[in-house]
């Protein structure tokens, strides 16, 4: 539970705030890199932090997010042309390139040194990993990309996704984090007939040979024993269920600086997944969905399911809106509710949209009673709220100079009682906190 | 004319509002019936007094009316599951019975007593006359129900259905006290062409072989005399003109504290008309319409014409919106409005919201001029304000400790000039303010 | 570049704000006539300056402009009767004429005084040039309509259009007084093919023979040197570029007080074009586009290609939105954008509003960046908000004493470069500033 006051100071990003002012320390996703196919291409309108930005591939191939309004009268440079390195403005022609600078101002003669002066805001960007990435704080402060391992990989070893959510990006981060949830609103009722199967199949638990077993002990323990580790570049969060036996089973989640989650389902030889919110502003997000093999290609046929809503892919339209949302309801069956799966909507990634929705715009934290399982949560909370207030205080995030500490893993394990999470990640990735980095030659 | 403070005392009913308190010293209709028409069926969102609820109906036929999100992270229990004796949200498996009480909480250990220490705000609920009542008052003040008329008869003998409307509740009760309108509003022009019979025929004051006396003397008298008359559960509302000769028409309605009015047209042996208005917030409502005869069941013919909307019932879709709206400038026909009826607009139902809505969602009450013709409106609002001043200093209302007393009818009567109301009402319902209890062993 | 104050002094057109007490000086378009068709017809709803009003043609043909709620109850006199000489309230029969005189009060007895204490704002209208003009100022302060030149010839020798437009009324004006941008927004990248042949045609420099020169010489020169001039009833705006040779061409506009602007391109022989900005609110405006030959009647072809939005007049549905409009993003094809026009967004008109509407429903003026060529702007500025300054002194605005001074005429000319503005209007109009009342019996 949380005061009113603290409620604001967690879910507040715009400009000015200080929770904003700790996430501008970091990259953000932007676009997908699809969302500017060709140079000197369409502009396209952005709104990320409560800012409303534009953005264009140029005719090198570099990416400008800009400032939308041109400095001259204000028109909105969306309408302008994407041309010769720059995009001009359609009323009197002023041209820009991706660095925000005045290229041209042709309502002044050619020799004016007048538009030296004029500067467009425009902030530093990045490809990498399918997505074009945003710095929007201090240039001074600027840091490395994060090197998550789908960014290291080959191309054809990943696929990425994104989609709108309506709410505040922190509800659902934390929807993330609470693994718990999965012995409820993921569940399948009656996993022997036909339409169950189908949603097993679709919720990706049963991608595998024999997957029964670890949805057998989801569902028979709602309450899983949690640990939280931190480490340089987030938190390393376990829950461990029981088996049918003696040993747990372990679900094990990554919280990387400061909005990228990964999943805690992959065994060894599986697919892994991971999230990264972003803030358009506060009563909505992108979350811009990866997952990769670290030892294969993936196939068409796997990218053709992850389109079609899987795991935490969702099935969007052709603006990234998802196909069930908010507005129809999710497309909730309360047939299918009665008798097949717990929610009756379609989707994991739409199940944990639905109830992350139906919070409100903004959970309203005040009147929230958390307990055991919801440790997760806190120590999410508990790191970015501390994060903000040190950033106030003078102190700069450590994650954010930790680039190469976010190539890290999470998944699935299944080991005995004594054992606990750091023994558990030694065995299962080979490094306590789940660092993969040494293999693409980050140290150690 | 009232002042911007007193309009605002009268209109505001949300929660600590001075008419929101008085209010909730009564029942309020919060659904049909037919809107939960299954055990463990799907939950309803609703809205009322400002309130956003949620409703179900349980396992046992008993109909739950509760805040919507779950104590535990906020998710909204609307897709939740509604199973055995509760509803069971889908985040984590938190389930609450009818009464707002725990009854699993499944990320706790089964000998965990965390769940005693949680409820989830329950309204009490009864269902009576077809429709699901709620009361949102403090729980030691709880009344009776009222024991109106339809609701004591055999459900054969009673048709109540529902409608939306875009305005603030006070001004569409308003407009249903103020029976000078008939003379205008609701008046056809060409009494004697097929499309006038229609109009009039659907405006039901021709159900009758012989109404053509009653529309003529409505017609010609636009400045019917009132006599207003207290009693226990409201105000006695008549209103006389004049006939073909020295007799008088008299058209008396009910208002019952704090939300129902009679229509006043009934003669001996026609169907009975009341309506109730429930806030969904400050700028709409719910309007609750029944009507019942007394001596005999409503015929299936009777029950299609309501729906197809007449007398005041209006024609809706199947979310209970008008069809005639707002939204559609209720499809109001300037042709028809020229030659065959004063409005140009179908049915008396939405006549009537038609003006009621155009004053604007609240209307302004500064601005208004009132006349003699108003008075009902006036002491409706004397009766309504003082209610709600006196229960601020502590006075509770006395209507809701009479719950026998809306045990009334009202309705039409001619009647020689010399007699006042209470012979009037004496000679047509055998009480000087039209108490029928008695019929029904309710005391005298 | 304004400060926030001045910019919202500028912008700010409501009852009581200075720039709405300017404006209620003068006389507004309200309707074109031909949106009240016949005597006794549907009133219609009409926002003016944050107003909203009621309009309806009454039974002699006159038009009333009044406040919507009838003083009553507050009821919308829209749903009411118009009928013999006034609106009839549809809820009990109060009556009004075009005058706000309340004619007829059938709830007080016919013998009652009461009606004569009831009164209904209304606005002095007239109907002149084929629209309905309306003052909304003090009684005592009407001046004279303003003598434009198209409303003194018959009707035959002119056209008038109107349409809606998303953003505030001022920098819609900016934009037109601003012709530097036709360098630019209105341009056609490749001026020799079919699609630049059409755009040409629609954009109106092309309907003479050999337009040809023009259209080079614009798009040659973006840096025009500005004249500006006052007069009695508004400024006169100069922008000379450079022709092939040695001549300028200039291209002059007229701005007259508070909301009316004509364009810069007829030559003579050539149809004159002039527009009238009314805000609806301060985030919206209606435009009233006007055309008018002085020499001869426009043909049914010239209305029909004015229909389809040509030049200045915009392609509208029957509501006078444009079907090119900010809701579909002006159907910009960027695929023209690249080859044929500049902004791929097709009319003349329609750019204009693509621009303006994208500076935001209010432009952020204490960002801007002006130069020499927005000399137009920066006067337009001084003289409007001057006056509404002036008027907050008790100084009346000369303008609205100048009817007669609004007989002029605006357009292009080629001269030879030593002569300055006054000498290349007295060629080509006669008269340093335009001025042709003479011609109308106007005097001198």
């Amino acid at each position: 539970m949380l005061s009113k006051a603290d409620n604001e100071f967690l879910t507040q990003s715009g400009p000015g705030t200080p929770m904003g002012d700790l996430l501008r320390r970091f990259w953000m996703p932007a676009l997908l890199s699809e969302e500017l196919p060709v140079r000197d291409g369409p502009p396209k309108k952005i709104k990320i932090l409560g800012e409303d930005l534009l953005a264009f591939r140029s005719t090198d191939g570099r990416v400008g997010i800009v400032e939308p309004h041109c400095p001259h009268r204000g028109a909105n440079l969306y309408y302008g042309r994407n041309e010769e390195c720059g995009i001009r403005c359609a009323f009197h022609g002023w041209k820009f390139d991706v660095d925000g600078n005045c290229v041209d101002l042709p309502t002044s003669p050619p020799e004016s040194t007048y538009k030296d002066t004029i500067k467009l805001l425009a902030y530093p960007t990045r490809e990498w990993g399918d997505m074009i990435w945003v710095y929007m704080g201090p240039r001074e402060k600027i840091p490395e990309l994060p090197q998550l391992e789908m960014g290291l990989l080959p191309a054809s070893s990943r696929y990425v996704t994104k989609k709108w959510q309506d709410c505040n990006w922190v509800q659902s981060v934390e929807g993330a984090l609470d693994t718990a949830h999965f012995s409820f609103l993921h569940a399948v009722l009656a996993k022997d007939d036909v339409a169950a199967r189908a949603a097993l199949a679709k919720a990706a638990i049963a991608d595998q040979a024999t997957p029964d077993d670890r949805i057998r002990w989801i569902h028979n323990d709602p309450r899983p024993k949690f640990t939280i580790l931190g480490h340089d570049a987030g938190l390393l969060i376990g829950a461990a269920r029981k088996t049918d036996g003696a040993d747990l089973y372990w679900r094990i989640s990554q919280f990387l600086m400061p909005n990228h989650a990964y999943t805690p389902t992959a065994f060894p030889g599986e697919i892994y997944y991971g999230q990264c919110w972003v803030p358009a502003d506060d009563g909505s997000c992108w979350i811009y969905t990866y997952c990769w093999h670290p030892d294969r290609p993936l196939s068409n046929a796997e990218r053709a399911k992850f389109d079609g809503g899987f795991n935490v892919h969702a099935e969007v339209d052709d603006d990234y809106m998802p196909l069930r949302n908010l507005r129809n309801d999710y497309l909730i069956d309360r047939k299918v509710q009665k008798h097949t799966t717990f929610t009756g909507i379609e989707g994991v990634s739409e199940q944990d949209a639905a109830i992350q929705d139906s919070m409100g715009p903004i959970q309203d934290r005040t009147r929230e009673h958390l307990g055991p399982t919801d440790v997760g949560v806190v120590e999410f909370r508990k790191l970015l709220m501390g994060g903000a207030r040190s950033l106030q205080a003078g102190i700069e995030p450590k994650a954010a100079a930790s680039a190469n500490r976010y190539a890290v893993r999470a998944g699935g394990a299944v080991a005995a009682p004594a054992k606990n999470l750091e023994t558990v990640m030694a065995e299962r990735f080979g490094h306590a906190r789940g660092y993969i980095g040494q293999q693409y030659g980050l140290g150690d």
